[in-house]
């Protein structure tokens, strides 16, 4: 039967990689890569960086393919996403059925873990679900995105015995700083922090996190935000794109 | 100046090791290894284990330490914990004045990835406060349980674009079902999700993940509890201790 890998490469720095990831990049006769279009042709680079340094057999091959678009004209959000992955599923399909013998091994290199806010998973689910193609599959966890800001700050995620929330910028508002006391807000386009005006709260702001351009930001959010404004538009006008990812805390480990 | 890494090793599995976090181990002149006491003794073999395997300079030192007991006896959950802290610090600070040259660099080796629920950070920030031993830090992350559990399930974290609640057994009937669509327990001590009775919510749960011994079942809660709990205290009592955590969900990744 195929055997398909959805292995996390973690988010940016190269040296995420775990000994798992690795050797399943190894064990695969076929490595699929996503390129999401030229503005972040870095991500790419940092993807073909890591099958250099870190496939070892010469036979491997690498295919490199091109994600659909998303369609969002006139369509529900629920509507266009589910669109999209059923476009997805079908490149997919056609990807496993020409380019993985039927006992080969193939995987997709995927940012960050494949658990968060990411649908390989669902999207290999879906292919599975056509039932055109025979395959198994496995998960290889990786560093995401959140652990590279915490590490980046030198933070704890949350604090002592107490709850944490990930979340979008569409939905911070319903959680921070009403219900929870941290709250890490990633997929922001439109810079939901700004919203915040609680003299209590905290920010811990990351972009590029592991690459070379890694920069990180804190403070209160009231005496930082504009200046995260800033550093994150010249950034973004200067590389072109930009992803970033923060955390917002209110409180203290203990209750005085 | 003397250097602290505090190294994520990941969860149960060695191969959970970044590159990363491997390097870091081998920078170091001297490795700190905690042990918390004879049921949990396996825990230390992985990390004797990690050492074996990934460190290559014959000249590092592994210092393995007792951590302090936490005192519950007559006093707050707050108050006990931060007396258990202050009492580690002291033991860090001994440790560093005692076993690391000024110009040395030193690693503790923490389970998972240090920013979740784990007090190194937190700790080595009050030996900085206390003032008697001048170093710099910094934290490698590590592959948390979470991503175990969730990779070994096959599972996103998250539904479509909706948010997720991490909380403890203590917390969470706080959030979930009431508030969350996922939220994931860790530390539970008194199996919260037998009182959680929504037919409609899932459970995927998992002990001792990464080692030989991982446990995962999963299913409607209100089917599958029962056996969780049977299943659990066998293992506990065939092992002599556990680490187990769950995702619970409700709703889809697409409104209806
Ligand atoms: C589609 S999600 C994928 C997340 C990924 N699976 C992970 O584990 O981090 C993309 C979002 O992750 C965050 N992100 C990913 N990599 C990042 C990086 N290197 N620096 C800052 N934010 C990042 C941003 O919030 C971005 O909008
Ligand atoms: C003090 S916390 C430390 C968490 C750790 N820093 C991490 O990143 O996973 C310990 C809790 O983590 C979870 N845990 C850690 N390792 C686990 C494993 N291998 N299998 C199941 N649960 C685990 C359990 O919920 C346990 O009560």
């Amino acid at each position: 039967m195929r055997q398909l890998l959805i292995v996390g490469i973690g988010a940016g720095n190269p040296e995420h990689m775990t000994v798992q990831a690795i050797n399943a990049l190894n064990r695969a006769d076929v490595l699929f890569i996503p390129t999401k279009g030229e503005a972040k042709s870095q991500l790419a680079d940092i993807r073909r960086d890591i099958c250099d340094r870190y496939v070892t057999r010469a036979d491997g091959r690498i295919i490199e393919f091109a994600v659909p678009v998303r369609q969002t004209a006139g369509r529900s959000y629920d509507a266009s996403v589910d669109g999209w992955h059923a476009a997805i599923a079908q490149s997919y399909e056609r990807l496993l059925l020409d380019e993985l013998g039927p006992e080969q091994t193939g995987a997709f290199l995927v940012w960050g873990d494949p658990m968060l806010y990411d649908s390989t998973i669902r999207i290999v689910e879906r292919v599975r679900a056509l039932g055109t193609v025979d395959f198994d599959y496995a998960v290889i966890p990786g560093i995401t995105s959140v652990q590279a800001l915490t590490a980046s700050h030198r933070i704890p995620l949350n604090l002592v015995g107490k709850p944490v929330q990930i979340t979008t910028g569409r939905r911070l508002a319903e959680s921070f700083p009403g219900l929870a006391e941290t709250a890490v807000v990633m997929l922001d386009g439109e810079q939901a922090f700004m919203a915040i005006d609680d003299p209590e709260a905290f920010i811990y702001w990351g972009a590029y996190l592991g690459t070379p351009q890694e920069i990180i930001l804190s403070g209160r959010v009231l005496e930082v935000r504009e200046e995260i404004l800033k550093t994150r538009s010249q950034a973004r006008a200067r590389h072109g794109w930009i992803m970033d990812v923060y955390l917002l805390r209110k409180g203290a480990d203990f209750d005085a």
